[in-house]
């Protein structure tokens, strides 16, 4: 395993200020290896194969690849067309997370401003900066509101270990720094908390097994890894004392979409009296949906994800099919979780409950959207 | 792929009527291997290591496993002690599926009428040669009161395709022909419904993408294999009308145990108004136990079978560690669904809620127990 990058981050920008570099997170945890995106088509490839993914670092990608479109204007015939074209093919790279268009367009907003093409890629760049900074302190803020849930449950179990269940990967690694679910997480350990994180694997591309068990054992926290099929009956023998996930988009009224099978853990913390929360940075909130399950768009991603898992074999990285060659199989990447079955949310600005009042109370601002 | 046996069965008896062969099961789909049992502690083995599976079959293999007792018993310095430790390890080799305890007890029981040491091969052979047969004609009339209610919502389809989901595999390698869940199916599809299944692949030893999926596809019915996240979403999406799973015991007051995961269907499923019926012979239910999530034994069962996912590479079984190589994982292989969730059970006898006074009605004989 190399050396990971000093900051703990999934992106950064070069020296050269124009090279985009994330982990390549399809190989981890067999493989540690940096990507440099230098192009559109990089970036957009970069999020469609989910060498990044999660919800506030796809909307960051994104946002760099502005920067990058900025860049590929100079030399196009036409560079505002260019430019545009290139930033609608940003925006629609994935459906599902909110942050990629709202990122893509602040970025584009902004640059709109600039004087010049050379003007627009140092707006485009200073703006992408500006988004991956404040997904850090919204996630940073996250973890301080989140980590007094925890202590809560702590005190109330008299310093006995509290058990987190958590799903897919919204760690670091799904953001900049210290993730959404994992935020409170990360706080709370650091604060000398007994813990344990039941990790679903979360088929079918074992996020969590993958990425939150890698991330979990290099902070040094107790964690075990369980199918995304084990949940539920830890739940019934008392064996979870909360659940977090993150969100790829939660519409203002409280209905969650995120990694499929989420849905499944919220009606099992549901009927066994589970406080279920999601983490989310305001980036996520999508401020016009108000049906998640009627409208939010899920994606459906190629069957050989499911058919193929992906590992190591002594060191080397094999693909092995599961099922029969010729059975087909259907992988939809997400499911929305009705705001119903939310006990809260954990956001930069403090926790509420799942409805658009609450929502709206802690950001007023986005009342008149 | 060898050609299947002629029968479809997951076990016979070898034309000396002293070995007993099964397929072995952890191989499937991408390799067809018969193994014989000559002794007790290969069919120790064969349970344990899950060649064979399934409740039904577990049972059948337990009661053959009695005449390899008795086989061996003929050698021994103390035939009768040796006898009944062999028996008492066979009822032990796996604790949740009730079929196992019961069909060793049965054969046990009747080899206790044999005159001789001879005469108890020949009893513990009739014996389980005969629970074989009634797991095949229970599994046959399953099938028949089964395929009533898919038939009953192809009527009210107007004909069109009724989606039936299914978790792990309960089919006729589980048991010995037709299974139990998949019996319905096959029924159905013989009368010429047009029918689609939603196959579960059954984190961590993919049961459903395995052999659900091959032994749909090798009878031409249509499938898809969904990860275990998947099936919440389609509920919510209408893409469901009936979940049937099997059992590997169920209480009489109607709790069952099944394949870890199996919970969370039903959650889904009664969220949703889907019907989620539990196809079982009379073997599977526990007619002591009360309390199926305070009561059932639930096996725990190595690390490794979630840390590791097996499957073929270019023709070739490999196992590939999926997760870090220090992460741990905890892997219960089985959880329970409250009889509340149950929307009913298919049974030899016929359909019947799910609580004690319905169960009772249809086998009063075990009132008494």
């Amino acid at each position: 395993m190399t050396e990971l990058n000093q900051r703990e981050r999934p992106i950064w920008l070069d020296s050269d200020q124009r090279t985009v570099q994330v982990i390549d997170q399809r190989l981890l945890p067999h493989q540690y290896a940096v990507l440099d995106l230098v192009s559109v088509q990089d970036t957009v490839d970069a999020i469609q194969e989910m060498v990044v993914r999660g919800a506030p670092l796809i909307g960051v990608t994104g946002a760099y690849g502005v920067m990058l479109a900025a860049v590929e204007a100079l030399a196009a015939k036409d560079p505002d067309k260019h430019f545009q074209q290139s930033c609608q093919r940003l925006a629609a790279a994935r459906p599902t997370a909110v942050n990629l268009t709202w990122a893509v367009q602040r970025v584009t907003q902004k640059c709109a401003l600039a004087k010049s093409a050379e003007d627009r890629v140092a707006y485009a760049r200073s703006e992408a900066d500006g988004i991956a900074a404040e997904e850090v302190d919204n996630c940073r803020a996250i973890g301080q509101h989140g980590a007094e849930l925890i202590q809560a449950i702590s005190r109330r179990k008299a310093g006995q270990t509290v058990n987190i269940l958590t799903h897919c990967n919204a760690g670091w690694l799904a953001c900049v720094e210290y993730g959404t679910a994992t935020a409170p997480i990360y706080t709370s350990f650091d604060l000398g908390l007994d813990l344990h994180v039941w990790v679903d694997e979360t088929r079918p591309l074992n996020q969590g097994a993958r990425l939150t068990a890698w991330e979990l054992g290099r902070y040094g926290i107790s964690h075990s890894i369980i199918t995304d099929n084990a949940g539920g009956h830890l739940m019934q023998h008392q064996m979870v004392d909360l659940v977090i996930v993150g969100t790829d988009r939660t519409t203002y009224t409280g209905d969650v979409a995120n990694k499929i099978g989420t849905y499944l853990k919220a009606l099992a913390a549901k009927d066994n009296d589970v406080p279920f929360y999601v983490a989310l940075p305001s980036t996520t909130f999508d401020w016009k949906l108000t049906d998640g399950v009627a409208q939010i768009p899920i994606e459906e991603r190629s069957a050989d994800e499911v058919r193929y898992v992906q590992g190591s074999v002594n060191g080397r990285t094999e693909r092995v099919l599961v099922s029969p060659e010729s059975s087909p199989a259907v992988n939809l990447a997400f499911d929305v979780t009705p705001a119903r079955l939310v006990t809260g949310f954990i956001t930069e600005r403090g926790i509420c409950t799942a409805n658009a009042a609450a929502i709206l109370n802690l950001f007023p601002e986005k009342r008149e959207l």
